[in-house]
C-alpha cells in the first residue's frame, strides 16, 4: 500500500529514477490481487473465525519464522509446535520472538512481518523484549475486531482470486461452499497437487494409491491413470486452473504401458527399487503433461528442493518445519522427453519454479523463449524477496522479455502477508522498469504498459485465469 | 553511436558517475570495430546486393527473433522459414512481428533491433500493428539506397576487421576475392570451424570425414589428422587467426595413436558406442590444441549448449532455429588434460566462452588468472546483453582484471546489428569503469587507458589480430 | 582507515545513501580487528625481524600476485620462486611487476596492494616501469623503520586477535612464547588443520599418520583417532578455537569401526582404492565433527577447490602457486549424514566456506537458517573482494539475516594487507546496510546495531572467541 510512511520503500535511490519508479508503482499500487498459487486453508473463509492470537497468526505455522528461531537455538518444542495449543504459553513464545527480532532484519520474513504489522495493525515501532507484552495485547485485541476476520481481510486486501493447494481426494467442499456464496467477491479456487499419489518414494504413496483406486471400478495401472483423470476433472469442475508438482528432479520419461504397469505393481507390493521409483515418478510427470493437454490444467513444476533434510526433526515434528534445502537443479535434459512430446501442443502450459537461481538465465529463460508452452515461474521460496526478485528480472528479461513470466506468485500459508508480498513484487518491478527507462532501454510508455500487464494480463495468461 | 537521442543509454543514473561514464564512452564511441568472431556470410560482400526486404533482413535469419515469435504461438511456417522466399507474404509476417513488438521489450534482440532501426534507419517510434505497413515501406525503400548495401555498411560502420565462421573444406573463395580487392578497407577473415569433422556424434561426421580424407593421399586416422592440419594451414594462409569449437562438454583427453585409430575406425564403420564418440571428440579437442601450438591459430571453445532441444522442430526446420538451450557447464576437470599439456606453451591461446554464467567467477576467471594461454571469452549468446555483460565484468574482473579477456565479440549473423552490439559493450564497460572510479578503485587515468585497450589492444592480443 | 583521501571508497555513489554509509562506516572504521582465520606465520612475531625487501613482502609469497604475473607470461622462475633469495635480483622482479601494474587494476590483489601502499607507506602514485626503482627504494627504506616490524604492525593495525593455521603436530612453541609475552597485546592463536592427516589421497598422508601414531601408545585406527583427539586437546590448551578442513568435496559418511579400520589399514599399506580413500576422508569429516562436539573446537569446512591444477607447475614449484581452481560445489547431500548426527548438538558449530557462489543462496543460507550449528563463511579466496562481497550479502541476507554469518575472515598470509581487507569488508557492509536503509528495509538504528555486531559480536560468536 502506498502511504506517506513507506512510499519510497524498495525503489531506486537515485532521485530521478525513483520518481519514475514511483509513477509506475502508483499505477498498480492498489490493483486487485491475483493469487494463482498458494497454501491458505480455504476453510478459513468458510468458518471465518477470528485468528486466535499473535503466535498462532505470525509464528506457529510459518516455517520461515520458526526456522530462524530454531537456528538461534530455540527448540521447536519451545515454540509450541505439536502441543495442544491451549497448553502453550503464547505470551512467552511471543516474548522470545520479540527478543530475537534483530535476527530477522534484512530477511524476507522480517519484511513480510514488518509490513504486515505496519500496514494491517499500524505497528511501526521495532519489536523488543521490553515491548513484547504490550505488542501482544495490541495485536490480540485487534484480532477480535470484525475487520480482522479472514473474509473481511480478503475484501480489504482486494484479493480478486485466491488459489489453494489441495489433495487430489480432497472433498473440495469449502471451495464449493465459497463459490456458492454470493456475499464473497473473491474467487477461491482449488489446485490439484498429486505429489504423494505419483511418487512411489513418498511415504504415503501406497496408501494414497489404494484410496485413489477405490474411487474407480478399474484396478491396476490403467485404473490408476483413469482415477487421476477423474479427480482432475473434478478439480476442473470446481474451478481449478492448475496442477502442481513438487519434485527434487525435473526428470521426465515416457514408459510403455507394459513397463509402467510392471513398475506400478512392484511399487504397490513393495518390491520396487529406488531406480524403479524414480523412473515411475518421471513417467508420471510425463503422463501428467498428457493429462494437462487433455483437460487444460496448467502444469506447474516446483523443482530442486530436498525435503526434510534433518531426519530427527522430521521424525519428531513432521514435514514443513523449515529444513527443506535446495539442491543443484537442471531442467534442460530432464524435461526434454516431456517437451519433445507436448512442448508445442496448443493450450499446454508449463510453469517452471526453481530455488536454484542459476537456472534462470541458463535454462528457464531460454526454454520459455522458445517453447510456447513454457512460462517462467516467479521467484519462489528462498528467492521470493526484494534482492533476489531483482536478480530474477535481470537474469530472465534479456532472453525472454516480460511476457513469458507467470506473474507474481505469493505461495504462502499466511493470509496476512499476501498484500505485502504482492506489494514487494510491484515495487521491485517498478524499480526495475524505472532503471530500464533511465537506461533508455524502454520508453516510459512501454514501461507503463508492462507495469500494468505484470499484475494482470500476464498472470491471467500464464495461469489461464 | 553518440547522438543527442541516446547519449546516456545504459550509463549509470547517478549524475556524477554518469558524467565519468560519458567521458570514458566518448573516448571510444567512434573507434573502429574489430569483430574477430561472427557468422556474417562473406559472399554478402562479394555480391554486394541490396537486402531484399525487412523480414529477410531482420526476422527470417535471426533465430533470436524467430524464437520469441514462436514462443508467442507463431509457427515457424507462418514466419516463412523454408518456403521459397518469393512465396512468403513478407508484409504479413512483418505485421505479425510489429504486433508483437512488446514481447521484445527489455530483451537483447529488442535492443539490437531498436538500435539498428534508430541508428541506421532513423526510425525511433515504436513498432505497432498500425504502423507496420508504413514502417515496412520506409525500411524497404531505404534498403534500395546505395549506402545500405553491405560493403557501404562495412565502411559506414567503421568495421576494420570481420571474421567469419567457415567449414574446413570451404573454398574460401569469397575471402580471397575480398582480400584482393583494394577498394575494400575492411579485412574479412575466415575462421576454422571443424565441429562436424571432429565429433562422431554429428550427423554429418562420416560424410565430412570421407570428403576430408579425399583431400590427402593417406587414409585412416593418420590421414585424417594430416588432412585437418592441411586445411588449417590453408585457413592460416587465407588470413584466419582462430579455430572455433562448439561443444556441449569441454572434456578433453589424450588417447594413444592406437586407441584413437581404433575408435576412429569404429566410428567410420558405424560400430562406435556413445562413449567411443564422446572420447574421440575429447581427444580431438586435445589434438586441436596441439595443432594450435603448431600453427598458431587461437583456439576458442564455445561450451555448454545442448543443440536442437525440440526434436520435431529440428526434424522439420533443421538447426539454428532458436531451441539450443544451455546446460550446467564446468571447464576445470575437463580441460585439465589439455592444459597440463599445452597450458603454458608459448603462443598457445585458448578463449573460453560460456552460457553458464556461474563459470565466470568459479572457473574461467581463475583459469585465465593463472594460465598464460587462457583468455576469458566475452559474454556469449544469451549473455550478450546489457545486464549480463555487467554481471560478467563484476564476476571476472576481481580475479583476473581487465587484461585476460577476449575483448567484445558480436558473434552475429546480422551485419546491421554489429555497431549496436559493440556500442552496447562500450557503454556497459564505460559504466562499469565509471563506477570503479566513483568507488575509488581506479583512478580516472587508469580507467581511460583500460577503456581504450578494451576496444583495441585487448582483442588484438587475444585473437592475434 | 578513514582519511580524506579515500573516505568514499567502495561506498554507494548516490549522495544521500553515501552519507548514511559514511555514518555507518565511521562507527566501526577504527574498531579493533578480529582475525579468526588466516595464514600468517606466528614466528614472524617471535623473531620480529624487519621485512627484507619489497618483493619478499608483496610478491614472492602471495600466489594471488604471482599467478597474474604468470598469466602474463612471466615464468615463476623469473619471479625468483625456489631460488636462494640472495641470488634473486629483486629489483628486476620489482620492475617487471611495476610494468605490469595495470594487470592488477580492478582485482582484489590490486586493491590490497594499492591500499597497503597508500595506508602503510603513504604511496599513492601509480606503479610504473619508470618509477619502479624509486618506489623500491622508498619501500625498502621504510621497511627498516622500527614501526614497520611485525609486532609494531600488530599494534598499529589494532589487531586484537590473530589465528594462524597449523599442522596437528606443530610444536606450537611460537604461540606459547607469544601468549607468555605480556608486551604483546594481540592474542595469537593456533588453529588445527589436519587435511594431510585425514585424507589418504594426500601425498603426505602415510608419513603423517606414522608420525601421528608415534605420539600414542596405541596403534591402528583406534590409536589414530586417539592421537587426533590428543593433538586437538593440545591445540585447545594453546588457545585454539577452530579446526579447519580444506576439501574438494563436502561429502560426509559414518563408517562402522570395523569398516573404517579395514580401509585405514588398506590405505596405510598402499592397497586402498580411490573410492576407499574418498570414503575414509568423508568418514573422517564425520568423526571430526564428533570430536568438535566433544572438545568444542569450531569446525570450518573450506570446500570446492581443486588444488594444483597444472601438474607441471606443481611438480616443479610445489603447492600454493596460484593454480588452485574452484569446481562446482554442493553441500546439501554431502553434509547430511554429519548434520543428521550433530546438526543440533548444543555447542557444535560448523562454518561453511565456498568459492562457488551459487551455493550462497541455494544451500548455505538455507542450511544456516535452520541448523543452529551452521554458520555462513565470509566470502573466501576469489570471492573476497568488493563486488563479490556485495553479492554475498545480497545472496544470503534475505534467507538467513546478518546473524548467521562468520564475520569477516581475511584468510591471508600477508600481514600488511590485513587492515585493508577488514576495511574493505566494513565499507561494503556499510554500503549494503545504507542501501537497505534507503530502501526502507532497515531503520538507521537497526543498521547501526548490525554494523557494530558485524565486526565484533558476530565473529566472536561464530568462532567462539
Amino acid at each position: 500500500m502506498l502511504t506517506a510512511r513507506n512510499y519510497a520503500r524498495l525503489l531506486p535511490s537515485d532521485p530521478s529514477t525513483r520518481a519514475t519508479a514511483l509513477h509506475l508503482y502508483g499505477l498498480v499500487a492498489t490493483h486487485p490481487i491475483l493469487s494463482p498459487h498458494g497454501h491458505v486453508d480455504p476453510s478459513l473463509f468458510v468458518e471465518d473465525a477470528p485468528f486466535t492470537d499473535p503466535v498462532a497468526l505470525f509464528i506457529r505455522d510459518d516455517h520461515y519464522v520458526t526456522r530462524l528461531l530454531h537456528a538461534d537455538g530455540m527448540t521447536l518444542d519451545s515454540i509450541g509446535l505439536q502441543r495442544p495449543w491451549q497448553d502453550v504459553d503464547t505470551r512467552a513464545v511471543w516474548r522470545s520472538f520479540c527478543k530475537r527480532w534483530h535476527l530477522f532484519a534484512g530477511t524476507a520474513s522480517g519484511y513480510w512481518l514488518g509490513s504486515t504489522l505496519a500496514d494491517v495493525f499500524g505497528i511501526t515501532r521495532p519489536l523488543t523484549e521490553n515491548n513484547a507484552d504490550e505488542l501482544y495485547d495490541e495485536i490480540d485485541s485487534a484480532l477480535r475486531r470484525p475487520e480482522m476476520r479472514p473474509r473481511a481481510l480478503l475484501e480489504s486486501f482486494r484479493i480478486e482470486l485466491l488459489a489453494t493447494t489441495d489433495d487430489p481426494l480432497d472433498s473440495l467442499d469449502p471451495h464449493v461452499q465459497l463459490s456458492n456464496d454470493s456475499s464473497l467477491s473473491t474467487q477461491v479456487r482449488p489446485s490439484f497437487r498429486p505429489d504423494s499419489y505419483i511418487d512411489p518414494a513418498h511415504p504415503a504413496w501406497r496408501e494414497n494409491v489404494s484410496r485413489l483406486l477405490s474411487t474407480t471400478a478399474n484396478g491396476g495401472y490403467d485404473g490408476y491413470l483413469e482415477a487421476l483423470r477423474q479427480q482432475r476433472r473434478r478439480f476442473v469442475n470446481a474451478g481449478a486452473t492448475s496442477a502442481d508438482f513438487g519434485v527434487v528432479s525435473a526428470d521426465t520419461l515416457e514408459m510403455s504401458r507394459a513397463d509402467a504397469t510392471a513398475v506400478f505393481d512392484r511399487a504397490r507390493n513393495g518390491s520396487a527399487s529406488d531406480a524403479d521409483r524414480a523412473q515411475f515418478l518421471a513417467h508420471m510427470l510425463f503422463e501428467s503433461a498428457r493429462m494437462s493437454v487433455e483437460d487444460g490444467l496448467v502444469m506447474t513444476i516446483h523443482a530442486g528442493v530436498l525435503r526434510n533434510h534433518h531426519t530427527p526433526t522430521f521424525q519428531k515434528y513432521g514435514a514443513d518445519r523449515g529444513h527443506d534445502i535446495p539442491v543443484p537443479t537442471s531442467f534442460v535434459k530432464g524435461l526434454r522427453p516431456l517437451l519433445n512430446e507436448f512442448g508445442s501442443e496448443p493450450g499446454f502450459q508449463l510453469i517452471l519454479f526453481t530455488v536454484d537461481e542459476t537456472t534462470y538465465s541458463r535454462e528457464i529463460a531460454p526454454l520459455a523463449g522458445f517453447y510456447p508452452s513454457v512460462f517462467i515461474g516467479a521467484p519462489w521460496w528462498f528467492l521470493d524477496a526484494p534482492e533476489s526478485a531483482q536478480r530474477f528480472r535481470a537474469a530472465t528479461v534479456e532472453t525472454a522479455g516480460f511476457y513469458r513470466g507467470s506473474g507474481f506468485v505469493d505461495d504462502t500459508r499466511a493470509l496476512m502477508s499476501i498484500p505485502a508480498r504482492h506489494d514487494m513484487a510491484r515495487r521491485v518491478d517498478a524499480g526495475f522498469l524505472a532503471r530500464m527507462v533511465a537506461d533508455e532501454r524502454l520508453s516510459l510508455e512501454q514501461a507503463e504498459v508492462i507495469m500494468g500487464d505484470l499484475v494482470d494480463a500476464i498472470p491471467r495468461r500464464a495461469f489461464k485465469l
